[in-house]
């Protein structure tokens, strides 16, 4: 089965005071597993190297990009063949896999490259782990109806955080996260290179300051909303979460199976919901 | 030593078919090491969780805030202290670590979740990892005057990406990265919700078809320049390298070491040299 690099949602959206239904598209997410098979012929080894969250398309540019970059080849011809395993019964699996078969000549230690790689999961590699781990970490039930936001609430966000950033003001190239009152009071803000670093930041705050779940409060992102800052948000208990830029399709299921209202695109005076529409007055 | 999340540079800006010498402020970009002590208290283990890179500042709320969001602890208490640890001689050590010893009743399965971690660097975790792996890999030699990119081609290059963003004209939220000839015709372009991706994806095309190293093309990002894009640009031997956004400071210094030619907020009709200016004509 093909998969679409696009997805298709219906979303309320707000423009001039007023609700409306539209269908949107969503940049796809989803996992990309790359297998190895490597070794001299007679002790063939095959193992995972990475998951990487990626939009479906051109998989096999970007296992030969993310194989040269990382150091792991160093010309085509260290690639015996590229393919997704067909042999799996999942269909889905067999899109979201990836198999290397590398020359038996090519240069490789796995266990250094294994030492060298781990890592977490916030920077949306290894989504299929962290998508397990939200599934078992998860235990806020959250209140479909609460809080309650006003649609001029939403609007008003993005111009409260702005000039707190102090650092985006002199720089022009640093990610915010705000955590505000379901009012509209800013509480705390951070910022970061890394998106996932400012909301780390703001959560790791509200957690010595007042602890989780942060049932009332909205967690506002400058960027866009990814899988792994919803998977955040949600670790977190947070209700309401809004972004200046666009969703993925994987943050919006996400949401979606967690009871978290998840509005994007919060700028020029609108905004969509993608989910949660019972936490938005009005809709 | 106190490390500031801005640094000052120096650069060449272009507008109005001027260049100047002006001061440019840049997000600092430093990888933050995570150590953790944990087990029983006979039994105490010390061991390196992570490697992330961010702009320092309110790093303890970032180290709650990573903790609690993969999981590892669930509530504040569950830290007995967080510090650099002071016995370390080298002081850029000191500020780009920190020891976490965890309460000995904290539930702790690190084998588990180092398994779950593997991962890549790409996404900029893993970042020391990366700077010795750049240091060590790279062996494509650039010529500092090579290839010669004049400022009105520079200028064309995003609008001659955009109307080829069949993703981004959809979903207005996913990233692009392109390749040009140094005269400004557009090669290859590859979309990807995730940056690293997307340049992943353009470098794997690019050695499939041609090979490495990139000597005369110039490589577009359509967001900031962090370190692990250029990290990626200067394995591809890649001379010019031109982002809409933001560089970090990071990605300077990287592109100052390598050679490369970095361009950054090429937007509006103008854009910053950063380094490798001998390669814009005119400067």
């Amino acid at each position: 089965m093909y998969q679409s690099p696009i997805r298709k949602v219906q979303i309320l959206k707000y423009q001039e005071g007023q609700f409306s239904q539209r269908t949107d598209y969503l940049a796809s997410e989803e996992p990309l597993e790359i297998q190895l098979s490597f070794g001299a012929t007679e002790q063939r080894m095959q193992r995972s190297l990475a998951i990487t969250m990626r939009t479906p398309g051109q998989d096999f540019d970007l296992v030969y990009g993310f194989l040269f970059t990382e150091g792991i080849i160093h010309q085509r011809s260290d690639v015996i063949q590229m393919r997704y395993p067909g042999n799996q019964l999942d269909p889905e699996a067999q899109e979201n896999i990836i198999l290397v078969e590398l020359h038996p000549h090519t240069n490789f230690d796995f266990e250094r490259l294994n030492r060298h790689f781990y890592t977490s999961s916030s920077c949306g590699i290894c989504g299929k782990a962290s998508l397990e781990m939200v599934q078992t970490h998860v235990h806020f039930l959250l209140d479909p109806q609460n809080p309650q936001v006003a649609p001029p609430t939403l609007l008003r966000l993005p111009q409260l955080l702005l000039p707190q950033q102090s650092l985006f003001g002199q720089t022009g190239g640093i990610h915010a996260a705000g955590l505000f009152s379901a009012t509209g009071e800013l509480l705390l803000l951070r910022e970061d290179v890394g998106r996932h670093n400012a909301v780390d930041k703001v959560l790791g705050a509200a957690m010595q300051k007042h602890g989780f779940p942060l049932r009332t409060e909205i967690l506002l992102v400058s960027g866009r909303a990814g899988f792994e800052l919803v998977q955040k948000a949600i670790m977190a208990g947070v209700s309401v979460m809004a972004a200046v830029g666009a969703p993925s399709s994987l943050a919006t299921e996400l949401a979606e199976a967690h009871n978290l209202t998840l509005i994007g695109f919060l700028r020029n005076g609108g905004f969509n919901v993608y989910t949660g529409k019972e936490r938005i007055l009005g809709t």
